[in-house]
């Protein structure tokens, strides 16, 4: 009996899940916000009920120690000791980590290091990680990069058209991201449609606030949409995904407040997408609830989403040179059965086919005709899992 | 009996080529180059001759005046009279243009207006109608616009995913480019496959050094690669295309020679693509010959190129919903048969399968096989046979 930590740190944010295993067993889940300030929130998820508290919490470190302690207040564990191991997902693995690694000093610094690539991101992971190094020194922990899984992309795919210096000497190229999710909805797919990983093509549209796609051939992913970094891709939530980026320096020099690329880019990731064409929100629920009421730009957000979708599976239907199966994951993905009914439908041409009484809410698993030459799957990713299982199999 | 030129015209060059219509026969055609230096090149073929000579050429209207006395110099004209008609071309016809127009004083105020969305070009199309206003004041005058052809896309396409003010207020959208090429090209392929234009979707893939790929359906342009400018899409001879945008300020904070957006998007106009990937060239038929050698900077260079197009008709093929044909077009959509053959062999999934028979160099017509699902052509483009009979069209 040993019980397993997975760790998503934000820059203030800590989102914990507690794993019995090899059970697989969630006995427990929560999350820290605020962390900084003197109003931070820490709430936990267990039997059912869900405790929240608001206090003071100065730093990773005390945010550990909190979710730590409400672990024994609400006897979820009666000892630290049952704790062994804690897997932490990290954000930017670069072209080091191919897989999950143990976390030792070496592994720490260069996580570090990699905070170029993923400077909101890299530095709180490494917060998190020193958090229970300092308080649970001795249990197994272990790296997972939301990079490692796309590191099998061909140089074809991941090189930018650009000179050479830029990838040698800045590390510009593609990464990629969600690589968890995409890896575990991929293995879940080949067994629900029964086949071998290995023989199948897949392309998994993860789609959440953040949005990415990926080209599956034999298990491996062959490209991506998320780039050098989570800008990239289809329209999202609040990002623009590709757009031609002569329009940066175009408002650098036109729009009275934004001053530099940064402040373009900004508005890029943030006020845009979903958020920036709707001029409401950036929750899919309710802008197709303001859809229903006749909103026209709601409306349009909507349709400007799934086409950029439909495009990237166009794209991905290229590089895979065809697909067995397309795959919906994430918050959006899972839920949304009238983005899937509206990009399926428009992609009849190429052998999709979705059942409208599979297409329900709540239903995962095959949703296209028995005919359909391209399966299409609602698969529910679980990046937590993933990283509770890496942490059992570095334990060996 | 009349005579239309058709002019095409750069910051420091002017293309020209002479037409008998409605015969629509060449009688001759040229280039100025180096406008505003003292050592300008002044070059006019005709009869199968090329006569060449270098002088000082201040501006525009003496560019004109120099071609036209050139016409009558090699009795390729005796009078000026015989010229009827001149037809520009003009890069950014921006939402207002919808058609090629007679040149008013109204349209001339328009076009210059327009600078804002294409600051090299539109002045130096400018400089061009005012020359032969000046000189030749009482011909037809049209102007052609090059993204003309393009307003018909759907908001949908034309929108990028952000606020509407920097739509209504920035007129940042797409525009697209190469209007007149696609349009002539998919006319051509429409009597080649013997179909009224009206019932085909088209994939157009025009590819030059610069290089657009449109989605047309039933004559229409429903989506286009080149965006708010000429540097969107896939890979080009100088140009990345699309990337992540975020690039931008991080290549700004980074690279010391690149101080702001403006800087590093001139080298992603200019020094990227296929010339920054091999390190070598932008020209295509270089970089197959070394290539050939075994230059692996340039194998990698191509094979970007060719997975880039690629991706842009697995996009169409998904906006189209399925397509009739491919059409390739231009300097190296009509000549390169290894670099047809790379792309179309590996969309074999689409049903698009390519005769080596007819996949040879100086062929143009359909070049796959009768079995395949999805023809492919070849179509030689002829933006300024378009433009001699837009001129011809608006004269009645």
């Amino acid at each position: 009996m040993s019980k397993t930590i997975a760790i998503n740190a934000g820059s203030s944010s800590l989102k914990w899940q507690l794993y019995q295993m090899p059970e697989e067993t969630v006995l427990a889940k929560g999350i820290v916000e605020r962390i900084g300030l003197d109003d931070a929130v820490s709430t936990v998820k267990f039997d059912g009920r869900s405790e929240s508290q608001t206090l003071p919490i100065k730093d990773h470190i005390v945010a550990v120690k909190l979710l730590l302690e409400d672990l024994k207040r609400f006897a979820i564990i009666s000892d630290f000791a049952e704790i062994t191991g804690v897997g932490h997902r990290v954000v930017a693995g670069g072209e080091i980590f191919k897989s999950s690694v143990l976390i030792d000093d070496e592994a720490l610094r260069q996580i570090e290091e990699l905070s170029s690539l993923a400077p909101l991101h890299n530095p709180a992971n490494a917060a998190g990680i020193r958090a229970f190094k300092e308080i649970l020194p001795d249990i197994t922990s272990v790296a997972v990069f939301d990079t490692a899984f796309h590191t099998t992309m061909p140089e074809v795919a991941y090189r930018y058209p650009m000179a050479d210096k830029y990838y040698t000497d800045y590390q510009v190229r593609k990464y990629g991201a969600h690589g968890t999710s995409h890896y575990y909805v991929s293995q879940q797919a080949a067994e629900m449609l029964g086949k071998p990983l290995e023989e199948l093509k897949l392309i998994t549209a993860h789609i959440g606030n953040g949005v990415s796609l990926t080209a599956i051939n034999g298990g491996k992913s062959v490209d991506t949409s998320m780039g050098f970094t989570p800008l990239a891709g289809p329209m999202m939530g609040t990002r623009t995904g590709d757009i031609d980026p002569a329009i940066i320096p175009y408002l650098v020099e036109n729009v009275p407040e934004l001053e530099n690329a940064a402040d373009v880019v900004n508005v890029l990731n943030k006020e845009s997408g979903i958020l920036g064409v709707s001029g409401l929100t950036n929750d899919m629920r309710d802008l197709e609830a303001a859809m229903a009421e006749g909103d026209e730009k709601a409306q349009l957000a909507f349709d400007m989403f799934a086409d950029r979708l439909k495009k990237f599976i166009g794209q991905y239907m290229a590089v895979l040179n065809g697909a067995d199966a397309l795959v919906f994951t994430a918050g959006i993905g899972e839920n949304d059965t009238l983005l899937r009914e509206k990009i399926v439908s428009e992609l009849s041409w190429f052998g999709m086919d979705i059942d409208p009484a599979k297409n329900v809410f709540g239903n995962s698993g095959v949703i296209s005709t028995d005919a359909a030459k391209v399966k299409v799957l609602v698969v529910p990713t679980d990046e937590e899992l993933v990283i509770a299982r890496d942490v059992e199999a570095l334990k060996a």
